[in-house]
């Protein structure tokens, strides 16, 4: 059989996504909207959420035109290149504009379904508001790999095509995550800080202006950034290993096919497109998968979410396993993917095991007892713990797919973390579903709504909080296997002799430090980007209550565009030196010290990064979990507002930025740095 | 001229250091001691230090009786490694008893010096009680390498032999560095947290029974465990250069003589020899050091000793300037020399600035204002952002190094860290003199003297923390710069084909992730340690308060032996896990996946081992002076027991095992694991 037909198959699944993704769309804006208090407080997130997403807009598009400009200008890569770049990002773009828009409207009427007393109306229909962000992400990022790859099969410059349409996706993840992130946890912290610290006044109180703040920030950081996160991840899982397919030796190639006398033009082809049709067969299975999880919305949300989750790689090896001989493709193919499948549920599993209410999460809110310092100090070492275990897991997938792929070792680690991303639909779907529901609990709140109301939206809360770990167990897992193959893509391209890539070329070394530090410049400069922008909304707050007559007692409104305005301007400003880090720290160190020293960067990097996100993010939600574990009575004799709940208050302050911030901005932050190192590779290269 | 002279400089050095040690000792022994209540307490400590040792030596005779019979009953190891493994550890066992002997008998001769009104004798005292350490392990390291090269001196076994006394040097280390890092950390939070928090009395009050495990605490730690530490350093940075010169080919060798007709033998007994030649000129130099800085007791003390720290290496380098012509060998010598000696004093000056009142603590300080998590944050951002300046240095002293240097890069950079570890004697001798005015003012305290005394102290124990961030600076630089040396050497002992080694081989970048999480483990560990110890410690005090008739009154004694045994036991217990880790670590990855896998988990563990122990040390030590500044009034409105004081106080609680525990535990870990790793390198190489 031949490959090019099945190569049809990720088009036409990106163009069923998109269209089911319109219909979704359309449902939700049927849907009611509730009484107008609901309508005035969901527009005020809406308008925020779009206000920040135009402003952020205008910065990546004069960093589009700046990257776009210089990559027409460079003679080895030229317009065409700078087009696919431009259309990697503008995909990019579309998907969190239309994403949020979905996620942003789908909210209030979750609230109003909630309202009318039906949790499964509620559940889909925080469901379906996720699933246009889910769709369009999975839809948008192959269809556009598709176009490179349609448009330039079998042409010279195909390699460079991906890697600018990667370049391009990889820019806007960047920006977006980081910006959202420091967004969202700047308007968490200072409403948090100004509400319940200074104001004494209850979490989504409407009296507190910056609740809608925060209630954007959900969107812009849990909906738009991580949204183009993941794109960025599917986009970066393929397009290395296609890299590595275009690349790799015939003679190494040979070993993919368990027919001797197949050509090698043959098998490159197939090596070629093998990524983007398991991509393809992918995203078939969860738009299958999203709809099952909607039939079955009068299950128990938190089985048909989690299995819904964990269910379409699994799905996808036992197709592959069928497809495979007709290609005369060997089934290591299958154990590398199913590694990653497998590897990425376990992931996720251990993830909710540090962060979910058990052993971990238990003793870091019993450390809560003896105080704040105490309680940090054990969100840390859990945290840390969680690093051997989960990085040993990812390292366990490479070695399984590595040993059963032999020469073709790391084609092999990009196969797996195409397996292990090959639910992107529904992961998304699953992760943007959370900021919905816990949108709709916020409009619930501040709209005074029937306690009953908040039940239900608590609940579904809830549930998205567990998904929530799981899917940044997948992120960070493919993330880490992505950043492999794109280095061995990297190697490739940079035409270097094994000598002057061996780790004990003191050039490697001395790169291996310098990859090592752009992470913790990233996590620190975010870090204080949260801090300080959240110092500024806490005296805007301040100064609302102090001037605002009627504030306090409730019978005058709050100025929330306001708070909305300060948290924008922060991010925008702020994400620039972080982004600019993971951009210009590779080309520095490429044309200035060298290709080598710019292989042992990205090692150091991706140890570093690797760890450091894993670290965050799981430290982050032990503490989180711990305060909440004490909110609903787990240490009896410790309840909400004990010293012992204050002291989990500071380490759920401490967790905010590690896990929503600066975890993301370094795991990214690798990722970023790998992909510009690829397109700048034949840039750098030696030739001899 | 013959290098065969010259190599007796370090025998003879150590001789003479360890002459001056002896007299120093003796003459301490002769100082008055103080009255009954002082003699007591300090007698407390005497005991606690020695029975922690004691207890602790039996732990590591086992330790060492398991693996040097494993070594001698290795083929390629055999009895005399195993002899030289055991004399590179007593050897390390006798300059920490003997030191710690030292320091412990000056503590109370310094509060007596003190209580006579003369603050140059204090100092004086104190200055010689570091010096009893600080001279035994320069003196003893230096003897015992100069015993493994005289004795196999143009023998082929030479290497493996170095290896097993380096090998016997780290365990020892390892051990001494976690065990007393724990113990102190414990001894410190648990007593701060029984007395300030629970009881409401000042430190040091001399009702609390952890006081005395407290100051046993610094003695274990800061002493021993920091000597033990430092002499590794020393022993592996000489190890691993003289390894390089022993392996690297002859045609890379003849770079480093600038007389085309020097005989490849010839040239190798240079290399071989330069580094401990070097070494022992710098302990020469170091000794003068010390007896400039004793001269100059009447002047300003922080002045004095930051010079004497940073001072010795620059003699170093001008001395090695006139003498290289006189071998043939070229200059760059002395510039790879000289890019250490300057490193070390700037990263020690980086350091300062992080941790000491300036910029970055006083940021810290004012975000207490706002809270403990704000404080915490803050920390780590600043911490965060140390770690990208000063790992940035040491690359840039690698990379002068290497361009130095050549197609010998890797031996530039093992003789920059020479360079940087020149001054060891006199580092060590004011890095142990910390401590001991810190002894000294709680056993003022805990003797009711008068406050006046407690002045005195007080200003020698400020100039210690200044010199103790100075000291943790060379030592951390030095130990990045030692682990690349030691890695080049591995690499070139295992015998692998470049292809091999090359990065883009799937199991070195599986080693990288591998290599990553043992930091994360250890710092875990170590860190759950403190936390168990301290929480036993606490326990233990409120039983004695409430179960002593009179304590609370100070009407009667409390019991410190059964605190000083608690935390002993808790130590010991606690530091076997991360300590097999390092050993065990590469030994499992090694023979269980090959040497490239090796190479890469040495790899990403020196990435994420040299960046994390930085981050840790800075933002303890931000945090630790942030409090302080506080303290002393930083913050006009925020005196100490206010808000902005108890939130800095918290912060210093995490800072705690950071910069004492898990920091150094972190550091010693990268350069155990390299140093197993080489010499367990001949046995899992491939032999074609």
């Amino acid at each position: 059989m031949d490959i090019s037909t099945w190569t049809q198959v990720p088009l036409m699944a990106g163009v069923v996504a998109l269209v089911i993704a319109a219909g979704l769309y359309l449902r939700i804006t049927k849907l009611p909207e509730g009484n107008e208090t609901m309508q005035r407080i969901a527009g005020y997130i809406r308008v925020g959420a779009m206000a920040f997403l135009t402003a952020e807009y205008k910065v990546l598009a004069a960093y589009a035109v700046v990257v776009g400009g210089l990559m027409a200008a460079t003679p080895a890569l030229g317009p065409v290149a700078a087009t696919w770049f431009l259309a990697g990002a503008i995909l990019s773009l579309l998907a969190g504009f239309v994403g949020m828009k979905g996620a942003t409207l789908a909210n209030v009427r979750t609230a109003q379904a909630a309202a009318g007393g039906s949790k499964p109306n509620a559940l889909l229909t925080a469901l379906d508001g996720g699933a246009v962000m889910g769709l369009c992400v999975a839809g948008l990022s192959l269809i556009g790999l598709y176009g490179v790859y349609a448009m330039n099969k079998g042409t010279p410059q195909l390699g460079t095509m991906l890697h600018a349409f990667a370049v391009g996706a990889s820019s806007i993840a960047l920006f977006a995550r980081i910006g959202g992130g420091i967004y969202t946890k700047a308007a968490d912290v200072g409403a948090d800080i100004a509400g319940k610290v200074i104001e004494n006044i209850p979490e989504d109180d409407p009296r507190n202006p910056g609740v809608v703040a925060d209630n954007v920030g959900d969107n812009v950081g849990d909906v738009a950034g991580m949204g183009a996160d993941i794109y960025e991840s599917l986009v970066a899982a393929i397009v290395s290993t296609m890299a590595i397919g275009l690349t790799a030796s015939d003679e190494v190639l040979k070993t993919l096919v368990d027919d001797p006398a197949m050509a090698g033009d043959k098998v490159r082809e197939l090596a070629v497109a093998l990524p983007i049709v398991l991509a393809g067969i992918g995203l078939v299975v969860s738009i299958v998968g999203i709809f099952v999880t909607r039939a079955m919305k009068n299950s128990a949300p938190s089985t048909v979410l989690r299995a819904a989750m964990v269910l379409p790689p699994v799905v996808l090896v036992g197709v592959t396993a069928v497809l495979l001989p007709m290609f005369h493709i060997k089934q290591s193919v299958t154990i590398a993917l199913a590694g990653g499948a497998i590897g990425g549920a376990l992931i996720g599993l251990l993830t909710e095991y540090y962060t979910g209410h058990y052993g971990p999460v238990k003793g870091v809110a019993e450390s809560a007892k003896t105080g704040a310092g105490t309680n940090v100090i054990r969100g840390m070492a859990e945290g840390m713990e969680s690093v051997f275990f989960c990085l040993l897991l990812i390292a366990g997938v490479a070695i399984v797919a590595n040993q059963a792929m032999g020469g073709l070792g790391l084609y092999g680690i990009g196969l797996s973390a195409v397996g292990m991303l090959a639910g992107t639909a529904i992961v998304m779907t699953v992760d943007a579903y959370g900021p919905v529901a816990d949108n709709a609990g916020g409009i619930a709140e501040m709209s005074g709504l029937d306690p009953a109301v908040r039940e239900i939206t608590d609940e579904l809360d809830a549930v998205g909080n567990t998904t929530a770990a799981i899917g940044k167990g997948f992120a960070i897992g493919s993330a880490t296997l992505t950043v492999m193959a794109l280095f061995s893509a990297y190697s490739l391209e940079v035409h270097l002799p094994k000598d002057m890539l061996a780790v004990d070329n003191p050039r490697i070394l001395i790169g291996v430090l310098i990859g090592a530090v752009l992470p913790f410049i990233v996590a620190s400069s975010t870090m204080l980007a949260v801090g300080k922008a959240a110092g500024a909304i806490v005296e805007e707050i301040r100064r609302q209550f102090d001037t605002i007559p009627g504030l306090r007692e409730g019978k005058a409104d709050p100025q929330p565009a306001a708070i909305v305005s300060i948290a924008t301007k922060a991010a925008l400003s702020q994400m620039i030196l972080p982004g600019l880090v993971a951009v210009v720290g590779p080309v520095a160190v490429g044309f200035g010290m060298g290709p080598d020293a710019l292989a042992g960067t990205l090692a150091g990097a991706l140890a570093v990064g690797a760890s450091m996100s894993l670290f965050m993010a799981n430290a982050g939600g032990a503490w989180d979990n711990a305060k909440k574990y004490i909110e609903k009575g787990g240490l009896p004799g410790h309840a909400k507002k004990s010293d012992a709940h204050k002291a989990a208050v500071i380490g759920d302050t401490v967790g905010d930025p590690f896990k929503d911030t600066s975890g993301p901005g370094v795991s990214i932050l690798i990722k970023v740095m790998s992909v510009v190192s690829l397109l700048i590779a034949p840039l750098i290269a030696y030739h001899h």
